[in-house]
């Protein structure tokens, strides 16, 4: 199975998107949910060829020397049943498409209401994880949206045959296939054009790394949710159930280390820092965690480069995605607060503290899209808070922060009834 | 009075913007309304320096020819008072910060919530107008957020002196002068640094022509709301009250037709023109409104090239601010809908209808940021809307559409409270 296409016009792509997702949004509930179980019918029906593709895409990553992490990501040997079992949780989950909200009547008589509608056409500009396509087809479907995507080249086989299967089930329950297009190129080019289809294009999300989101930030006319970077901190107050918080820092850290909730620096108050230290290396350096310590973690602790490092200057700015955690003792909360307001990129960051002033004035005044008190950061996924799937973790202020579900991909329009009201 | 500063570090400005921004964010209420009232105050007791400041940038003004409608957006003598009661009256509002929603237990006991916060620092551009640098400044401090503002430079003294009374009421009150600043400078390359300051401004709002809003959309490396671009129409059904739905059009076009809610294109259905449009004309034409007809309209009215035109290529997509008004005869609500598609800015379009299934089909299908039912398009603003006042009006999808209130000057963050919780 090859990638046929070569060249795409992204202007008509974006219009025929457009087009779909006008018909989108008029779609039923009951429509949209029955695509998305056509989809998952399909998944499984053409396991064959999409595990085929995908295994040729994987020769080729190999060859080309990827990482056993990228490899990893991008293989879908036995996980196509699971990504067809997640379309079909989609679902069975609420639609918020219609839903009415902040209804009023004016003095005037003029009924007032916001009803949730689709955004419309949503790009979604990714690395080499074939799953993304099958997961963004679902959310954006479900939610009335059209989607333009643009997968890592390393996946382009793996995609197409997906692509293949989303649009055979399209077909067959009558809605349009450009509902799910997708760029079947390597060529960077087309991700710059899609980046400036502002006349068809809602919003863009790059799902990936730091460098993806700050060259859609620096080329998008396209309002970007930036997200998915987490340098996440956890700080422990001079009052706090010490085996505890040691419990809640190994899972924060430990759990799933690649992942951007993953803990980075723990912030420890120098009352308990003679306590806590030499438990926290005892739990966590048998499991492979390194520590990058300050001054005065090291001073406590020593440094005896096997496990114990003493902190290089930009530690602190450092997304780690693996089992490093940075350690700083400091003088209370107000010294957390500075470190955290100064390094922290605003995903999750939480206290563990048995003063519930601290834990108040923490929620207060650190401006992260998910705050913590006395619990992992790791909770911070849209699947954990309750939100039943996630597209992206939001770090920016606009629209959504922190954990994006279906709501998050909707946007409302103004609803008045009047009877023939002017303005005076 | 002369603007003294010319040169600017936009860098620090950022810098100092965002750490203002921390501080108000811990701002309680009574400060911030105490901050407001102090502004008013201030206003008013230099309305003699900041009405001087005005008469020298009037005086600039009528020299280079400004037009007689930018010259009454400048014009801030006789309307110093309103101002200063505006500011009032924003403190009198609600104070949106620190609402819990979307509160939750999770069945791991963990306790959620969304805490609405400031958006941190906005970012402001716009024309003539000095008014709206004290809207702004009353709009973002009440909501917790600073602001950087860039007006015309045909206002830069007026904004000066107006920029001068709100930073003696801020230290007044003990709150930083940071929290409102103002590139006082008519360069326009420090509109294109202020687009680029992604590390320090969270959101820009451009207030002023398409052009302006294109100009961000391009430049800008931080999400740009763009709005109040309204081509808006209303479209008559074949069943209607002939009578009042005349009176909505005639206060739609003429209440004040150089506004962007006001009405450009009237859409008839061709069962009720012949009865209509005679009525329409004898109504608007006496107060001053001329018309563009299409080939439906002119063969029932004909052409007196007086009030009546034939309708040129692009009449369609020109937002008219003036009395012009479009006029086309449809085959029904299929063709209405087409046209609104097509034609429409999103901004703000209705139908008068007595049938409700038209009704409901209208609201269904027209994606616009309000949209009517039997009601003058001119109800799209804060003010009438019940927002108390609003920032701009956002024709995009992100984050707010139609009218931005406080509200929408905030977004929130998710606060979770556990005991020790850790992922499994």
């Amino acid at each position: 199975m090859e990638a046929t296409h070569t060249t795409f016009d992204l202007m008509a792509m974006g219009r025929e998107a457009r087009a779909a997702a006008r018909h989108l949004a008029r779609a039923t509930t009951d429509q949209k949910n029955a695509a998305l179980c056509a989809i998952a019918d399909a998944i499984d029906a053409h396991a064959a060829e999409i595990l085929a593709a995908n295994a040729a895409d994987m020769d080729d990553a190999r060859a080309a020397g990827l990482s056993p992490a990228m490899l990893d990501r991008l293989n879908l040997a036995g996980r196509l049943a699971g990504i067809a079992r997640d379309v079909r949780a989609v679902a069975v989950l609420p639609d918020p498409v219609g839903e009415h909200f902040d209804e009023a009547t004016l003095p005037n008589g003029l009924r007032i209401a916001k009803r949730r509608t689709p955004l419309g056409v949503v790009g979604v500009i990714y690395e080499a994880r074939p799953n993304v396509t099958v997961d963004v087809a679902a959310l954006t479907l479900k939610t009335g949206n059209a989607a333009i995507l643009r997968g890592g080249k390393e996946t382009i086989r793996s995609n197409t045959a997906l692509i293949a299967a989303i649009h055979e089930a399209l077909r067959a329950c009558g809605l349009p296939t450009e509902s799910v297009a997708f760029i079947a190129s390597p060529d960077r080019e087309y991700v710059t054009q899609l980046l400036k289809l502002d006349k068809f294009v809602d919003v863009i999300i790059p799902r990936g790394g730091n460098s993806l989101h700050e060259f859609c930030r620096q080329n998008s006319t396209i309002p970007v949710i930036t997200g998915g970077i987490g340098i996440c901190h956890l700080y422990v107050d001079e009052q706090v159930d010490l085996n505890r918080a040691v419990e809640v820092i190994f899972n924060a850290k430990t759990q799933r280390p690649t992942v951007c909730n993953a803990l980075d620096t723990v912030l420890v108050h120098e009352k308990i820092a003679r306590a806590l230290l030499p438990k926290l290396v005892a739990r966590l350096a048998p499991v492979g965690v390194t520590f990058r310590l300050d001054p005065g973690a090291s001073g406590l602790l020593g440094t005896d480069n096997v496990t114990l490092f003493p902190a290089g200057p930009n530690d602190w700015d450092t997304e780690w995605l693996s089992l490093v955690l940075g350690v700083r003792v400091v003088a209370g909360l107000e010294s957390a607060l500075e470190h955290i307001h100064t390094h922290s990129t605003a995903h999750s960051d939480g206290i563990l503290t048995e003063i519930p002033a601290h834990a108040e004035r923490f929620l207060n005044e650190v401006d992260s899209a998910v705050v913590y008190v006395n619990a992992s950061t790791r909770f911070t996924d849209g699947g954990e808070m309750g939100l039943g799937a996630e597209i992206a973790v939001s770090t920016q202020k606009l629209h959504a922060r922190g954990p994006m579900g279906l709501r998050e991909l909707t946007t409302y329009k103004y609803i008045v009834r009047g009877d023939y009201q002017v303005r005076g």
